[in-house]
């Protein structure tokens, strides 16, 4: 019998390659997508692209998150720009939006549950974003504690799992598990500021691009935004 | 220095009881009300005016369930009516919305980190309602974990604590501290149906109308329902 595992697809490239890998694995997907008011609103469409041209379950849910607290929720609040990845391992980023992981991973175990999925798959990663605490190998082990001990499936003794195939890989090793499952990188949307273009100069555009460059690839994204009919 | 709470409150009677023992803990309170679909919207305008008569801080969210998979999500599906509360405990009742808690966890931990709020308040009874996995203090402690581990407050040291106030007392217990806290009875809502006046047969009516005889008192909603000015 095919499982079931819910995808949480933000549309960007880790998460799109965390959806391929659930696919390898042979489960049967759903995605979901939530949609925090985040200043880079491209993903979503990238989201719906991805979902759709798999033909998958997919909802896109729009949530309010009306306290801010984040410099991606919030407008007046700049994008940092031009750090390297090391730098923004060694702190918190403004870009943390207060306990993200945590709404994302407790709508998707809601989803796992009224489907009888098994799984839960996240393209967090612990490398570029250690910083951020809500991607910390230590903190899916708690909240696999949660899904244990406050699931149907849970007490039943068969919990959801949560699965984070790109937690410890570099940004290097996921373009070339990327290109291994051959995902659809020219629909993927990483850029934090919501132009027309990646602007090349946010931590999500700069760890991008050091990951292609690391796997000695092209961004078919960067292609375009610099090839002269797109410009 | 006054800190800040979070306090889940949904308009029924054990959420409004638990935001008065965090204003008697001398808490600086701020209220989440999350809508998700629920049959019982009366319980939302209940929240409303129990906020508004406090002169709180309160967000009314709106979230989507698409999935369902509950009783309390899908109008098709009929609301459980006349079982006594052992029967209620010893499964897992149709009315148990999949993940409902960790949703509105992680929701108010969003708020918390944003506000700098030390606390999260919650109304969960494990007596009445332990056939609700999301209502076991074992899941309670393991999100307590989650927040140590997923926020930035926790990864520096001060993590936000859960409290609930009613987790192991009675219905009659409830009513009774409730009484002491002088909460405005007559404005909460437990009823699981959406009419003008409580049905009096739901899982909630009777645990409800349980402590109230039980504590020797008379609810006022079940008064003003009999009244004849009101019928």
């Amino acid at each position: 019998m095919v499982t079931a595992a819910i995808c949480l697809l933000s549309g960007g490239l880790d998460s799109t390659v965390a959806l391929y890998a659930a696919l390898a694995d042979g489960y049967s997907v759903r995605a979901l997508t939530l949609s925090y008011g985040q200043v880079h609103v491209r993903e979503i469409d990238s989201a719906r692209r991805i979902a759709a041209e798999l033909n998958l379950e997919h909802h896109i849910l729009s949530i309010s998150l009306p306290w801010k607290g984040s410099a991606l929720l919030d407008t007046t609040s700049p994008i940092p720009v031009g750090r390297d990845s090391a730098e923004m391992s060694r702190e918190i980023p403004s870009t943390y939006v207060p306990a993200r992981n945590t709404v994302f991973l407790s709508f998707a175990a809601s989803f796992a549950e009224a489907r009888g999925a098994e799984a839960i798959f996240i393209g967090a990663n612990a490398l570029d974003y250690s910083g951020y605490p809500d991607c910390r190998p230590e903190y899916f082990d708690a909240f696999s504690e949660v899904l244990k001990r406050g699931t149907k499936a849970g007490v039943r003794g068969r919990s959801i799992l949560i699965e984070t195939p790109l937690l410890r890989l570099s940004k290097k090793e996921i373009v070339e598990l990327g290109i291994k499952l051959n995902i659809p990188f020219e629909h993927t949307w990483s850029c934090y500021q919501g132009r027309k273009d990646p602007c090349g100069e946010c931590d999500s555009c700069i760890l991008r691009a050091k990951g292609f460059q690391e796997a000695g690839l092209t961004d078919p994204l960067v292609t375009r935004a610099t090839s002269p009919q797109y410009s």
